[in-house]
């Protein structure tokens, strides 16, 4: 499905609606390919599937969530008229990633929290070694659903999405990031970041694997690399863009519409870029990277319509 | 290398004292890739490797563990000419699954073991926290390490890697086993396993993952079916072995031999297939499975030796 974003009006309102419609439109698909491949029947070559633990990643996966990633994913391929249903699995695989680190990052022994999109945490809803299990398992089938012929045809897309993906969400990625997260709470030693070390911090804990949804479009498309490239500047932007908004929502907003525990960071003592900026400052920090990630859209013209209300999404979220 | 393995007198211990000396040989060249792949430095398209992350995953993985998966992974391998750096790849990301799965499963919200390989668990040589990320990184890495070039120049081949080593490792595998090991203790409701459902916990939670190093040699090697379904055949018998080995090493075993904590079976209240056959059933049963997984090696005449000594070796182990 391609993009009819050429006829917008850039100057309205109308492609944030439109934005709203096809944000809804990926949850509700990839809701239903996630519900299909996390099913309780085992795969072949999977000797079974145990209840506990079915149940268990199928509550961290199914009903909630943005699903921003997957758009993001939707969209970038749509510019190389990457298919939907491509872009769906390789979506899918990386909302494996992100709610694995949502159940890994809320156990006790990391961020100790107790509500996540409104519902009790994995750990909370069953306990912490099936929540610790729940995440194992989500990150292991994310590439399980890579390696699928279903994701693209050809092999070396494929093991580039997985090469991708592991680099983002790893030890130099994600996983690293949520390590220094807890080493800037003070945890190890007293510390005082710096705007260079959150900056990094961010880029790792969050960053990278928005960034990675960004350019996966890109990797099932065969983009030339200047366009490759545009999209990974994009995603970086919209990397920080989301981050900074999260810290914002952490101080302004509220938890019952944010869904999980606001104000964490000044109790955990952890410096972001509010501290560092101030409210107004972070505001135009904001303001400044969602024209940053727009701007990295330039070549693709009016197809790149919907990308640019997600950067503005991002930054306007209230949850 | 491939294995000059005809020249073997079978009946003599001579294979048992080469496959030793092979067993040295594997880790020693394993101990050295890991070193290198888990460098201090980051990688392309990593941001940095955070200090006390990359030092924990560093704890995890090397000096120690007999890395008996990789010469799986070597052996089977060079019956059909796989070079050695190749299949050193693939058994270092099996390698890393490995050690995530050890880091995990000794967290105090599992099986709460302080010691491993005659050290202090990574959560009580470091912290829990970054423990669980400890074992996030080296599970993603694994992935991060079949992607590259270095482990096969077929994007085809190293994909068929990446899917069968998910497979092995998730849900429907060793996680999957995992948490079927935490119910068998009873730990969410009152439990008798029966032999099939301990057959079943063994075949996830010990058997997927040594089974799929010795298939990779098979991956590796675009071996024929016949020979890829050998040496499944192969591999689950020595999964199943490798498993009643560890309960009767649970039971014989001494904690200053073993490297890691003895007798945990019976406080757990865990039934093994030692309770249901009783000790010597359960050394019958080895010795059958045994001479089962050497008599699926037919097919590959002498140049399989070694792996039949591996089967023995497996069997008789006493760490």
């Amino acid at each position: 499905m391609r993009t009819p974003a050429k006829t917008f009006d850039m100057t309205s309102s109308a492609p944030d609606a439109l934005f709203s419609a096809r944000l809804d439109a990926a949850a509700s698909d990839i809701e239903y390919l996630l519900d299909r491949l996390l099913s309780t029947a085992a795969a072949t070559g999977e000797i079974t599937r145990p209840k506990r633990l079915i149940d268990a990643v199928r509550y961290a996966t199914l009903g909630g969530g943005k699903r921003l990633r997957p758009l993001l994913v939707i969209e970038s391929g749509a510019l190389f008229g990457v298919p939907r249903e491509r872009a769906l699995m390789t979506g899918a695989a990386i909302e494996c990633v992100h709610c694995y680190s949502l159940v890994h990052d809320d156990l006790p022994a990391m961020d100790n929290d107790e509500i996540r999109r409104g519902r009790p945490t994995v750990h909370r809803a069953y306990d912490e070694a099936t929540a610790i299990l729940t995440g194992d398992s989500l990150l292991t089938f994310a590439f399980d659903v890579l390696a699928r012929e279903q994701t693209h045809p050809d092999p070396g897309v494929r093991i580039a999405l997985v090469a991708g993906l592991a680099r983002a969400a790893g030890i130099g990625g994600m996983a690293g990031g949520q390590m220094l997260d807890l080493a800037a709470e003070g945890r190890f030693s007293s510390t005082t970041l710096s705007e260079g070390e959150i900056a990094t911090l961010d880029a790792m804990k969050t960053g990278a694997l928005i960034k990675f949804a960004c350019v996966a479009g890109a990797i099932l498309g065969q983009a030339p690399k200047a366009a490759h490239d545009a999209l990974g500047r994009y995603g970086h932007a919209l990397g920080q863009a989301f981050q900074i908004a999260d810290d914002l929502l952490d101080i302004e907003g509220d938890a019952s519409t944010v869904g999980k525990s606001t104000g964490k960071d000044a109790v955990r003592g952890k410096a972001t870029f509010v501290d560092i900026l101030g409210s107004e400052g972070a505001h135009a920090r904001l303001a400044a990277l969602v024209s940053q990630a727009e701007q990295a859209l330039d070549q693709f013209g009016a197809n790149a319509a919907t990308l640019r209300a997600a950067a503005r999404f991002v930054a306007a979220r209230r949850a």
